[in-house]
């Protein structure tokens, strides 16, 4: 496997849709994307039930997920109290979003900068306390970082500054995140060369592009070349119509794993079993609009995923 | 201006869509994208008017076009005798497919590669004819280059002597067409280098690409990064849904517009100005889809487009 796709499906497009997915089918969505290929899965979020009812079972789903075996179980959390219950429910990866624009901070979060470090240091001395085989790996995600629809362009210094803070704060990682579908494929490389340079390179691995604007895949392009090995999909870009109030426009994990393996890049993933998970969700979705070319376009005739390529030529 | 953006919806788009789109509006949309500083159009093709009555008025949207200051009007041709015709109404640049795939030519055009390479030398010879600042540039266009949905991937070797024929049967420039959406960015950097190296550089600057599997920004981008300058795009996508039988799935004008413009790269055109030749276009054929996320989704708060930018970021 050369790149890591990290399914945000379960979390990311399920709080963007305002129906309420069966807990059975998620556990359903879960197995078959693992069993496709799909090594890390965001399954929920860890806040308040009545903010977000969508995600409420995050817990159960977590429970569950842990048991399919090589497995990387992810959840998003806004806070320590989110974490303990991460930690409790045997969470492998945390994320805590930290917005660039403290405008859109304080306008979603309520809380400052300085109130999000807190809150990330807290999440380091909880997972600290734990033993070592049961530490969660900790991402703090620098969302808005490509700009934001209140503030526009963050400041250079400002997102070096926010990323040594959470470094500092004790995460394993920082995450860079297109909150607004703001990123195109320069300003991409540019994020990636600043908050490699002020946490370094090993430290800054994954993005969550969105496709807002249609350049989620020219963005990835960009991400790759840059040295980035992880990325946020959703399946069927679930959370749909990027434009619509609320709706995410993460990019679709169908056409993200064939660009790939068409590429030759092995993501580890079967896309006809992929496209087969699709199936499942959309059924189970029914009358939500799931997007993405390469399901419905098919794959090209003599096509050779990655996994089968010897030798291909650069 | 960095790099030319050649608007091929009154050919492709118009021609992938069973209405007639009357020619008053060709000729409003021709201007307007002029306007907006489009500055290459395929304005149609020069086809039999029974095969393709969308096209039917070519001659007359040449000769009306061909009066706009600085505008390269240009028109696909199957054979000589569309070359003829479109050298008596004045085409600027004249487009000769040449399917890379044999079974495809013949499916298509019913023609062997010898006979196509023929109505490439029979061009050449109307074209010699000419006075020098009456000779239109002529292009060899390589269309399935990246593959077949009858053959497969066509091999490199064909391909290398195919561009070679082109110029030896005396065209100006190789094209090289995404006719089927199997391009990926490997394929593209790929297929760059091999008919480059067989023609050389200068003869090859310009790509269609289309969006069939999604991957058609990120196509743009590794084309740039392998030196092409030149990018076909449809207005609005025209054409449609890129899986629906017959339909072209070409790349959007506005995605790609926006996306080479926020990376610093000037393409000439006012986005806003694009954006109302959009609701033009859209007034004009009402009921037919546009697609593109940009329109929608509306420019980045603070967006500076490349013509303003001064000592951008690298």
């Amino acid at each position: 496997m050369d790149v890591l796709i990290s399914e945000v499906g379960p979390r990311d497009g399920l709080q963007s849709i305002s129906r309420i997915m069966p807990t059975a089918a998620k556990k359903a969505w879960v197995d078959a994307a693992a069993a496709a290929g799909v090594t890390e899965i965001e399954v929920g979020s860890f806040v308040p039930a009545k903010l977000l009812p969508q995600l409420a079972d995050t817990g159960e789903i977590v429970a569950h997920a842990v048991n399919i075996p090589g497995l990387t179980v992810a959840v998003l959390v806004p806070n320590a109290r989110g974490a303990e219950a991460a930690i409790a429910a045997g969470a492998h990866k945390i994320t805590l979003p930290l917005s660039c624009s403290e405008t859109h901070s304080l306008a979603n979060l309520r809380r400052t900068h300085g109130q999000v470090l807190e809150e990330a240091a807290s999440i380091s001395r909880l997972i600290a306390a734990l033993p070592v085989e049961r530490r969660p790996h900790f991402e703090g995600s620098l969302s808005t970082v490509f700009g934001c629809t209140l503030e526009g362009a963050i400041p250079d210094a400002q997102i070096a500054r926010l990323a040594e803070s959470l470094m500092a704060a004790g995460c394993d990682e920082v995450g860079l995140a297109d909150t607004t579908g703001y990123a195109d494929p320069r300003a991409v490389r540019h994020i990636i060369k600043l908050v490699r340079g002020a946490v370094g390179d090993a430290a800054v691995m994954g993005i969550h592009l969105h496709n807002t604007r249609g350049l989620g895949l020219a963005n990835v392009l960009a991400s790759l070349e840059a040295g980035l090995t992880t990325f946020d999909s959703s399946l069927g870009g679930l959370g749909g119509c990027p434009f619509a109030p609320g709706a995410s426009g993460n990019i679709v994990t169908e056409d993200l794993v064939y660009m790939l393996e068409a590429m030759g890049i092995s993501t580890g993933i079967d896309l006809e079993a992929l496209f087969a998970v699709r199936r499942l969700v959309g059924a189970a979705l029914e009358g939500e609009p799931l997007y993405g070319f390469t399901p419905e376009a098919g794959l090209p005739l003599g096509f050779v995923p990655a996994n089968s390529v010897q030798g291909a030529s650069a």
